[in-house]
């Protein structure tokens, strides 16, 4: 074939980066059958590029500090750098430059996604991100565009593999989170710095992504609520096994119909950590695996599941992303841009519609039951189901579990504010959101 | 917006084709911001043009008998008549005039697929097929773009739905398969003639499709190795349990790299019933619900799950496979093509490489065991594992089930024969290939 070679610069040399350009290197051949052209890595970013790496199989001269110049001269620019800046910056020079952008980068996406979508279509280039959300896992495309004749009304997943190996093995060895932490850590499944993992931060980003696809709406980062897993204790994870559930960091996104005046569907996007009946097909989500479960109005319930991190994962899913603009380039054309003509509100959390389980400890005297389930009741909040743990007779206290009704968020938050502050009620001891139980 | 309509023709107006047109028509608005365009039903082909079909919001002059004029007249052409004639003639005319095909015809793309993708590339127009393999879920556009950087090692998937509840059910109630199939008959899951179902012959379409985008190879139905389930007994899955497995209709496709003269990779592409241990995630598919496994070089494992028929599910895949092709006539472009570029052999399945589980019965006499595990040993099928039945003392009977490593089919075979004819063997109860044991 004597095509034009199809450009590529990489932005980001790391593990990720570092697997692409191996396998665009080494089999070259398949590439350029596969994309009706040769695909040629002409640049990779790099710190110091003195550094031996000949392991990636690119000549010398390829290596690059020169960011700013390299993104003005490849077809395909890859962004692998994370974070915000200077990624938003050199991302926007190659959108502007005409080139078709490849991107990992969920922190930017969920801050900046609806602008870079606009300035990709203003340009006619393709900016896609299959890495971005659920590593190797094909989620993106399906939703862009196998269920573009769809109607998406709720999105459920497991999306951070760190947060998810340390509630499956607090499920499985009763251990408490900070010793899980540090395996963890020890692992290479948390960062040093575990935070943003931890308090949910990776998954709302993700949950911004998949909320704008699914619903054509901008849903940004800051619109979603998000709650981590630090407040969870090994006794709330044994709490759940008894009760044949598990504990999972859900990213959820649900399209709402709302009666009444204001009319019209909303978009309710939150992360937090879910009981989850243990014969959902999410519960049985292992270790590190991601999982997405999507519920179409015409297809029904679909699961996609796989790695959702790691070099060659996440390499995968940046490889499909080249061939796919490589394609459209040779072609002369570009893929499906990201639609937002839905322009759905995003409702607040108050308004999210949830089952809980609530457990109280309370003194064992006459009269407490009925006013903590008072207080459910004054707040319009349906009781479906109360369990009394076993009493403890050297203090005198009880433990209640209550299983609710669907409530709004906001009329249990005033609920267990109430009951807080009841004579005999010693404490709240945790409060959980339920789905599929 | 004043964009010129996207005009579509269907082919067949049953229970798939009602829901088209009803989602086009009800949903006219979100298809046309999706797409770029109005879309617009311009004809639709039935038998009987007087019977009443307001159900589908369509004009009653858009229903015609005359399907040789309706291919002529449209940018997208909706094929669900299923069978190979008329529809191969009708497809094909479609394409030579230069519209887009998208149909759910696996019976055809199995036996046809290669000439009629070759025809689709020459006039630069999509042809397309998401609900010919595993109805709703997302998977053909995930294989042929999303995992286009990757190597796809092995495909195992459940993609027929009927047989799949005949064996759950057999599984959860123990009974027989005759009782099962009359009542999966009644239940509208199996057809009044169930040959292409329980036979195998619609998975084994299924997994040409599937092998050929997988591997970049021509894989026509008629390379696939079929076996249906007809051969299995109560006692079979009961045996199963016992051993904490399941058994599960799989259509497999593999990529083997071979040793020796012939040397460079080949591919096999069966279909049987499998042992599968019941920690497979392909164990958990219940009812008629269809799921895929995918194994690749750089994403590892990755599975697909969701509903493998039903008029809705089915139009779900159809609707994206028509605003994917809309999309790219408003755009003046086409998607990617099918590649065969890698022309892989298709291997015979007496060389496929598998793991086997033997149940033999008899006669409890002393150097009867030596003889059967010569057997095995003389064709250099090596054996795992050896487990022996409770005694019938009554009859003399014992029953052996043995567990292999991977062998080929054909020594596994010519072992099966020998066993059979040793003196005081009863019989050879059942021979079983596992995966993931």
């Amino acid at each position: 074939m004597t095509t034009k070679p199809i450009t590529v610069a990489l932005l980001g040399s790391g593990v990720v980066g570092t697997a692409v350009a191996r396998e665009l290197t080494r089999n070259a051949a398949d590439f350029e059958a596969r994309v009706g052209a040769p695909v040629q890595i002409v640049g990779a970013l790099v710190r110091d590029a003195s550094k031996d790496r000949s392991e990636t199989g690119l000549p010398a001269d390829v290596f690059t500090t020169d960011a700013e110049g390299l993104v003005e001269r490849a077809d395909i620019v890859v962004e692998l750098m994370g974070g915000t800046e200077p990624a938003k910056s050199l991302i926007t020079k190659a959108l502007e430059n005409g080139a078709s952008v490849v991107t990992a980068n969920k922190a930017l996406l969920g801050e900046a996604g609806p602008e870079l979508y606009q300035l990709a279509m203003e340009h006619g280039v393709d900016l896609s991100y299959e890495a971005a959300v659920a590593g190797a896992i094909p989620l993106i495309r399906p939703l862009r565009e196998s269920l573009a004749g769809d109607e998406v009304t709720k999105v459920l997943g497991i999306v951070n593999g760190t947060t998810n190996f340390i509630l499956d093995k607090m499920d499985r060895t009763g251990a408490n989170l900070e010793d899980v932490l540090a395996e963890a850590q020890s692992l290479g499944y948390a960062e040093a710095d575990p935070t943003a993992d931890v308090e949910g931060h990776d998954a709302q980003a993700k949950a911004a992504i998949l909320a704008s696809l699914a619903f054509h709406t901008r849903v940004r980062t800051s619109d979603v609520h998000c709650e981590g897993i630090m407040g969870l204790t090994a006794e709330d994870i044994k709490a759940a096994r008894r009760a044949g559930c598990v504990i999972k960091l859900l990213a959820i996104a649900e399209k709402v119909e709302r009666d009444g005046a204001d009319g019209g569907p909303g978009v309710n996007v939150r992360v937090h950590p879910v009981l989850l009946a243990r014969s959902h097909p999410l519960a049985t989500v292992r270790e590190a695996f991601n999982a997405v479960f999507v519920e179409t109005k015409l297809a029904g319930e679909l699961m996609f599941y796989g790695r959702g991190a790691g070099g060659d994962p996440t390499a995968s899913a940046v490889l499909g992303d080249i061939v796919h603009a490589a394609r459209h380039r040779v072609s002369g054309s570009h893929g499906a841009g990201e639609s937002a003509y839905a322009n759905l509100p995003i409702l607040p959390i108050g308004e999210s519609l949830t089952r809980y389980v609530v457990r109280v400890e309370v003194a064992d005297e006459p009269g407490v039951l009925g006013r903590v389930t008072s207080a459910f009741g004054d707040q319009g909040v349906s009781i479906e189901s109360m369990r009394q743990g076993v009493r403890r007779s050297e203090d005198g206290l009880a433990s209640l579990t209550f299983m609710t009704h669907e409530a709004p968020e906001s009329a249990l938050a005033t609920t267990v504010d109430t009951i807080k502050k009841l004579p005999d009620v010693t404490s709240v001891t945790s409060v959980l959101r339920a789905e599929g139980i």
